[in-house]
């Protein structure tokens, strides 16, 4: 990282060090607003933003994010917790506090293709996501010249689907060795193995191009080209076993006609899948997103 | 109204007869939505919606709505309102309780171009919109025909700025007579006065077929042609008596380009303005709406 | 037809007597624009419009669309036909005379669901569809009310897998009786058979309720639901033999988030699937839609 | 410039040297697309594409543009252009031959804001914007060290109100030097001269940050957030004598809302400013854009 940046997530730490963030996924029932937000008074904590879901409000599950001001949270928060116990049982939550100041570490892997790569260093240096990008992985050497003068370490890991459990075994090692959080496939175009894959759930976040469940699979630009969609689309999404098939995060399209050609898919693509990966990235980064039966809620 | 339409609105209020809404704008400070969900916590209330948002966590304004089921709500109501009164004195809170099952009684304005009274009476016959439409007003016979066969009373009030006092004068009448909540202008090309203006504070929504703050006032449509604009838009808003001046509620916009001409926009037009006074009308009859310094916060 | 439409079909037609399309299919080759521009000229012919597409320009298959203005063009109309035999013999053209005074002829089929249908006669009745709505073909009769009282016959044909081919037979009747020009599916909900589609290449327009390929078949917004996609979408196609696997001619989609459930999914759709398909037919009616390979050119 | 640019820059000139573009700009009449592709079929030309605009078919304005292949081109064009004369004067042309393969030399004007000349930097290192950037131009020191690795040359040339003269004096010098076609304001926060804006006639591109003509001059997303609008937007112009009143090249908007502050407005109108500004560079680049009555026509 280099020295700008290292000193901006710093000052950012420091703003941010009374910020928390609480995610409770539940049975919907009467009083969990109320028993959650007067827990949150009584530790001293401001509520900042909430918002909330149910999917049946008789009967259905319900889910709710708070972000928190509190005085001196980072040495109360192993209290907090302790003390939100009780309510947590009465309502059998599932439940997460997460820290603003506890930036979130984050591996980017990338093959050939560095659109992806390239929007998310540079929305990482604006400042407008806040991660520290701990390491670059790619099974080519293509990134190399762009991810090192940022002063972020690169490790070219040869990957293809002979050598796939060695390769594995390296990237894996690697995330352990530099305790990463959250894994961004940035047009990495190599297939994970359910090993790989269950050792992060929902914290591999990929970029599939094409609006899913339309062109799952291998060459999607191709195959809208050959179908003659006016449309074409990308979507961000949590990685789980079946190929294409995770929770969506994000999508969004662009209008093409009869005058484009595959490249002209390919250009316009690009664009879309830059912009859909950084929004689901950021949205992650945030702890703005819940997964519920393979659909995400997103607050 | 139709017997048929009679019949749905009678159903909704049958199966909204619990429902209400909580509207909140006050100083921001910590424990507003621990105090408001205990509250309703005790009266025996679920929240099932609840969003918010403050201007600024330090010395702000806060804003929150609530929706929520409340058994017996009918007949607790003024007992609840009362009982919330020591929260709102406490928390200095402009607040407002509503409930669905009174269903807002809504008169129309309209002139000669009906597109807008038509989009609005379908996504009404068609149960997107549930209000009472108690009346249609206009300054021309037009939209008579369309009016009349779904039972719904037409007024033709003549109005120019020569009979602006008199014309006003019959309006509000039957705005009383017909106990209105809310007043669409859906292309009604008169100009209110102040006075008229002033009795209905925050409850005239407007249409005006500009992406404001461009093109304030008349001819819209020729002078985007004539500026060369490739987008051309719609906003809907609150009347007030600066002329297009009011917060704006909503605003979306269609591209065009040089092919285009003035009838063109105008056809382009049409059908941004439909859905734009659409959406605007359907989020203030769910109270979604807070106005704040001219701005709105829609939740 | 209401007098009023038949007065404005018949003012149409007088505006437009001198206007004619040229649209041509043929192998890409120097000079084809020259010789096809002097002809025109030669005729008599001022050229309004043009627009050309080569999927190849070395070897590939070219296509091109004029508008022209010709005193005296229903006069002369046979002659200019017969005169440009040469040219299309000597560039091997497919190609096609049209005669914007030749006011097409519609039938619109139609099941339950009456939003698209309404669309049509909204945009018919405001002057936006230039077309003879002939009649309308429904298998139920929901549709009635709206259709008789514009002049438009209604033909309650019912219809389901059993009685197929007698249904198609009726319908098939009527086509010919009427001298249909275009077959509109206004969500018609039956199949129609391998022979029907033959009878009528690239005249049968389908609106299907999803961004396809994505959700072809049945239920389309259950499945989108079930998946969590961000976007839902509506697709108008000409009908083939494959299901849903028709040319493409427009799409376009909307957001929807999590909190949207499928009743509200189909509300968002229905508003999509009445704007994709009016643009279908619009430019359906305006010859501007050449088909090659399954895909669409739309000029 | 990099060897790896120049390189494709290179094969890009060889790949299109037979590649021409011709526009023209005339009184409406018949007999035009008949006597031009004539010619151009007599010069061995074949069409590849062509677009065509008339205000009005009756005592309108025509305009149309060609792309063709001629073999030999590079050879043959002032001999083509000298042979075209006859026509041109026979239907009063205004018109001008393009060659694809004269790469168009770009300077780009910068201030503090680095993201629009970051985006052309990108899309012209991708291959999509096919220019020959020769130069940089600021009155800050920021962007260098992301220009000057490119192997562009970064001019350092302060500027103010106060020494305005003397700094476009220097400017001018620099254009003429590097014999520029055409400059891009990437956000340059200077006023330009009468003069210097005179001396280069719609071939200055500027991107504003609002939604032309809302918000003219300074700050205006202070003012988009001050008026509490529901889009911001921005708009790509060539640059005339009077503030952002420029034929407007290209517009687009994305939706905001009332939790977005001035700062979110910002990085969400970056975004904006990007993509519109890189694509109205990439149309004046295509030779796609004519100007009549301070409106643009993009074919």
């Amino acid at each position: 990282m280099t020295p700008y940046i290292k000193e901006r997530i710093e000052a950012f730490k420091k703003a941010s060090q009374n910020r928390g963030r609480l995610l409770i996924d539940c049975p919907d029932q009467p009083g969990i607003v109320a028993a959650v937000s007067e827990f949150l008074y009584k530790q001293g904590a401001n509520i900042i933003e909430s918002s909330q879901y149910s999917t049946n409000p008789e009967g259905g599950r319900f889910f709710i994010r708070f972000v928190f001001e509190c005085p001196n949270l980072k040495e109360k928060a192993n209290e907090i917790e302790a003390e939100f116990q009780p309510i947590a049982k009465r309502f059998s939550m599932d439940f997460k506090f997460t820290y603003v100041f506890e930036v979130k570490k984050m591996a980017i892997f990338v093959s050939k293709e560095l659109h992806c790569l390239l929007e998310l260093l540079w929305e990482w240096q604006s400042g407008d996501l806040m991660t520290d990008i701990a390491l670059v992985v790619s099974n080519h050497e293509d990134a190399r010249q762009i991810v090192e003068p940022l002063g972020i370490p690169y490790y070219h890991v040869p990957a293809n689907k002979d050598i796939r459990a060695e390769a594995e075994a390296k990237q894996m090692k690697l995330l352990e060795e530099f305790d990463i959080d959250v894994i961004v496939l940035a047009r990495y175009m190599q297939i994970l193995t359910p090993n790989f894959v269950a050792a992060h759930p929902n914290r591999i976040i990929n970029i599939h191009h094409s609006f899913l469940p339309a062109f799952v699979g291998a060459k999607p630009y191709e195959r809208a080209y050959d179908r003659g969609v006016k449309l074409i689309g990308a979507t961000s999404h949590y990685v789980t076993n079946d190929l294409d098939e995770g929770p969506i995060i994000e999508q969004d399209i662009e209008r093409v006609n009869h005058r484009n050609d595959v490249e002209d898919l390919k250009k316009i693509g690009r664009s879309i899948e830059r912009s859909v990966l950084a929004r689901a990235v950021k949205w992650h980064l945030e702890d703005r997103i819940l997964v519920h039966r393979n659909k995400t809620i997103v607050f």
